[in-house]
Formats: C-alpha cells, sequence, structure tokens
C-alpha cells in the first residue's frame, strides 16, 4: 500500500479536505488543490448521473463516452483521449474503462442529520417496512475493501456507512471503482470520535453489534430483530477495545475451523444479507 | 489489469506450466523457469506448513521471519533482507507484509479424483453430515476475486473450486494473497470444458445452480437442499449461455433494485453462507 499523503485541511467546512486524492502528474497551472480523480465506468457513471456531484471534467475513450451516453456525458466538459494518455492521469495499474472524471468529493454526511431524517423510515421505500442497518467501520484502511462495503450496502439498502476522519480512505480512486456507483447512493459520515457515535446510535434504538470471530452469539441469533449497527474492525487488528465496548454484544460468522476469518468485505456482505433475509 | 503472459508449457504432466507466474527482475542464470512467487504472512506461512509443496528460497524481513516462527521458516532456504528488497521481487504495489516463497505450484485437482475420494464425505469432517459444494467460476479473471472466493470456499469447508484451465488466474502472487492460505485447503480443479464439468457434477448427483441476477427464484429457494455446484460468472459479461443451459436452475440474491450487483467474490460469500446455515 502507498503511504498516505499528509492530511493538512482538516479544518475545512466539511471535515473533508483534498487528501488523499490521486495528484495528476501534470497539475494545470493557477490551480491549487489537485484534482480528485473518479474512474471506471460505474463510478464515473454514476457520478455523471448525480446531482449532488460538483464535476469539472471527463476524460473519455470514444467507447466509454458511448458506453455511458450522450444524456451523462452532455452534463460535463468532455476530452477525449486514448486509455494511455488516462492511465497516465490516474495511480499505476487503475482499472479506468477508458472513463476518468475529475469532480469534488461528495459533502461529508453528519450523523445527526442522517438519523434524524431517517428516522422510522426505510431509505428505499421511505416508509418502515423493513429495519434500519448502520455500518460503522473502525480503521478499515483498503480502499478496495471499503470500496466493496459500500457497493454492499447499497445492494442491502444500508441507512449510512460511519467511518472515522482520521482514518478513512479518501473517497476516489480504488475506493470509489470497487464502490462501483455505490458512493452516489450510501450516506458516508465521517466521525471524530467512533465510541461517541456509538454512544448516539445506541440512543437513537440502535443494537450494537461488534462482528468479531470471538463473538459470543451468532449473528443471526443477535440481529434477530430491531435497527442494528453492525461494527466491522480492520483485517489486522480487528475492532479497537474502546469501539468494542461500546457495543451491546459482540457476534461472529460461524464457519469453518480451517479458516482464521473471512475477508472484510465478504464478512459485511454475509452479515447484510442475514439481516435483510428476514 | 497487466496483460497475461503467454501460456506456453500446456503439455506438462499436470496441465499446469509456470504460465503467469511473477517474473523476477534478475532471473538466476541457469534457471529455465521464471520463479513462481507467493507473498503476504498467511499465503507464505500456509505454504510453508504444506507438505504437499516444493519449497525454493524464502526472502523474509527479519520481523516477518520472526512472524512466522522457527518452526515454519526452519522447512525452506531464508534469505534475509528489507522490506524494499522483498519488493523489487514482486510486482509493483504487492503488499508481501515482508515475506516472499519461491516454490512450485500445487499440482493441480482432478474433478473425477475429487468427486470420487469424496464421495459422500464432508470435506471437514469426513462424515455425511453436510451437503457436498462445489463452486465453477465461469471465466473469473480478476485475481483478487477468485483469491477472496477461495477464502470463503475454505471457510465454507467447500468440496472444490472448478475453473477452465484456458482462462484461470495463476495460482500466485495477488491470488495467493487474497486467498489467505486457502490454497493450501480447497482442492482447486482446472478442467478444459466448463459444461463437460456440470455434466459430470450432474451425474454425481449434484444440483447446479448458476447465480444470475435474472434467476428465476431466489437462491435460499433454490438451494434448499442436497449436494450443490454453484456456478459463478464474470463481473462483465455473466455465466455464459453455454454453461448456463447446462444447469439445474438459475437463481438469484435479493438485493435493492439500487444497485445492478453484488461483486462476485461478495455474492459468492452470500451463497455459501445460506448454503451452510441450515
Amino acid at each position: 500500500m502507498r503511504p498516505r499523503p499528509p492530511k493538512d485541511h482538516r479544518s475545512k467546512p466539511h471535515g473533508r479536505g483534498p487528501q488523499g486524492q490521486t495528484q495528476p502528474p501534470r497539475p494545470e497551472s493557477g490551480r491549487e488543490r489537485p484534482e480528485n480523480w473518479l474512474y471506471g465506468l460505474h463510478a464515473v457513471g454514476a457520478a455523471l448521473a448525480n446531482p449532488r456531484r460538483k464535476l469539472h471534467r471527463a476524460v473519455l475513450t470514444a467507447r466509454a463516452a458511448e458506453a455511458l451516453g450522450a444524456k451523462l456525458t452532455g452534463r460535463v466538459r468532455v476530452e477525449p483521449a486514448d486509455a494511455e494518455a488516462i492511465g497516465r492521469l490516474l495511480p499505476p495499474g487503475a482499472v479506468h474503462q477508458g472513463a476518468a472524471l475529475a469532480c469534488d468529493p461528495l459533502p461529508a454526511g453528519d450523523l445527526d442529520e442522517v438519523l434524524a431524517s431517517m428516522a422510522g423510515l426505510d431509505p428505499a421505500t421511505q416508509s418502515k417496512k423493513r429495519r434500519r442497518i448502520v455500518l460503522v467501520l473502525d480503521q478499515l484502511s483498503d480502499p478496495h475493501n471499503v470500496g466493496a462495503i459500500l457497493r454492499t450496502a447499497a445492494a442491502f439498502a444500508v441507512t449510512a456507512v460511519v467511518v472515522q476522519d482520521r482514518h478513512a480512505p479518501p473517497q476516489s480512486g480504488a475506493l470509489a471503482k470497487a464502490a462501483s456507483g455505490a458512493m452516489e447512493i450510501v450516506p458516508y459520515v465521517e466521525v471524530v470520535n467512533i465510541a461517541r457515535a456509538l454512544d448516539k446510535l445506541g440512543e437513537a434504538g440502535f443494537w450494537r453489534i461488534a462482528l468479531a470471530g470471538d463473538g459470543q452469539e451468532t449473528l443471526a441469533q443477535a440481529a434477530s430483530q430491531g435497527d442494528i449497527a453492525l461494527v466491522l474492525g480492520s483485517e489486522g487488528e480487528g475492532i479497537r477495545r474502546l469501539v468494542r465496548e461500546h457495543c451491546d454484544t459482540a457476534a461472529f460468522i460461524p464457519i469453518d475451523q480451517a479458516m482464521e476469518s473471512l475477508n472484510v468485505s465478504n464478512a459485511a456482505a454475509i452479515a447484510l444479507y442475514e439481516m435483510r433475509r428476514r
């Protein structure tokens, strides 16, 4: 993994600076901040379709422009380019599929606002049919995993994904590619303190479950009813002790003893399926 | 994605040549084949612990050597190195955690042998308690996805993972890292023809389910009982028509309409959980 760039814009209004954004090799003169690139057809298409996105420019192969369609590409200044030139704008190995989009990051969500707006309402149907689910990511840093979790979260109508601002991977590049458009759908809330966020979730009536291999009950038992806040820890470290102490229970997904653990995005997918299947 | 290296060793006894292996920048003179590298602590540790692995040499940082322990590192010639030197042996960006191991690929599994040896027996307990599950990967090419699927397959005691030899990513590097040691556990069977393998699975009593967003029933309905062969298609193309025609049914995982699909390794994880939870 590449070292994370320094974070020197912590006091911006939205609490989200341009830290960690992909820096193009040839920044345009007069531009103070490096551009924030999304790439991949799904990620770029979803961002173009999102009226909340402030778009700068899209760099597209003819084929990608055709795949996206005139309706979407008409919303932004398009610069035609070949695949190789697009690759030079992005980190090495980026699977861009001929599409790169410079745009602002989405404004960060606020936990209080998200909970207030969603109180008692299902995010998909705006009715109180389904339980609310909030995912809390405790220091997950791999953008592929976080992106994949966002994608699954959107697929299972999660109310919000909560991350700690100091440890969240930037909402661009590899994360956006893995999210496959889900970044435009699921509120992504950055908080200063995960334990405090869990206090708030508890007060709002969420049953807080730490997903951990050494949990005391199965996830199916722990998540049998009600609104759920599910806490996931990083692959190496797991959930921090203090964070776990702010949960109501710890639960595990039953697996064979041949393997120590599941990949965290796969564990999240299974947990979301389990919580939605009833 | 990098282009796959040419495959020029198709007639080897095990049907598995050194194709696609990571080529070190400075091949040793007198060595005809490029070395097959595994990296990452879990992948390297599991390979060192596997008596079926033919080991060549391990290149380790002092910290990684300590983490692996003398019992494992005593099984191979160890060359101490710093992290940077190890990185130069591997593809750019490889998350090696200070551990790289040159070893032969495992001999390819044979479908008939696997089915015969597992007939009626549970792979984990060698008793007929649990259903048998075989995963069939139809042209999945992303090594991260295939590796993650192997990891989940081991976690849910899958009998075998079947791939098409012409389209399988090499069993090293990124695949092995994502598999996190599962390569040593789950039989990985390469077949010439997926449709023919499905015929064999059907004759052996497996109910063949194509996992597809447009399936006619939910996976929970389709997989209610018996031995299951679950077919997964590539992210872009899905399952090929001919392969799907060799399945007994097509099933979907219910998701919100906001997302078109799940990541294939997450879909596999959910499917395996669903098939094992009863």
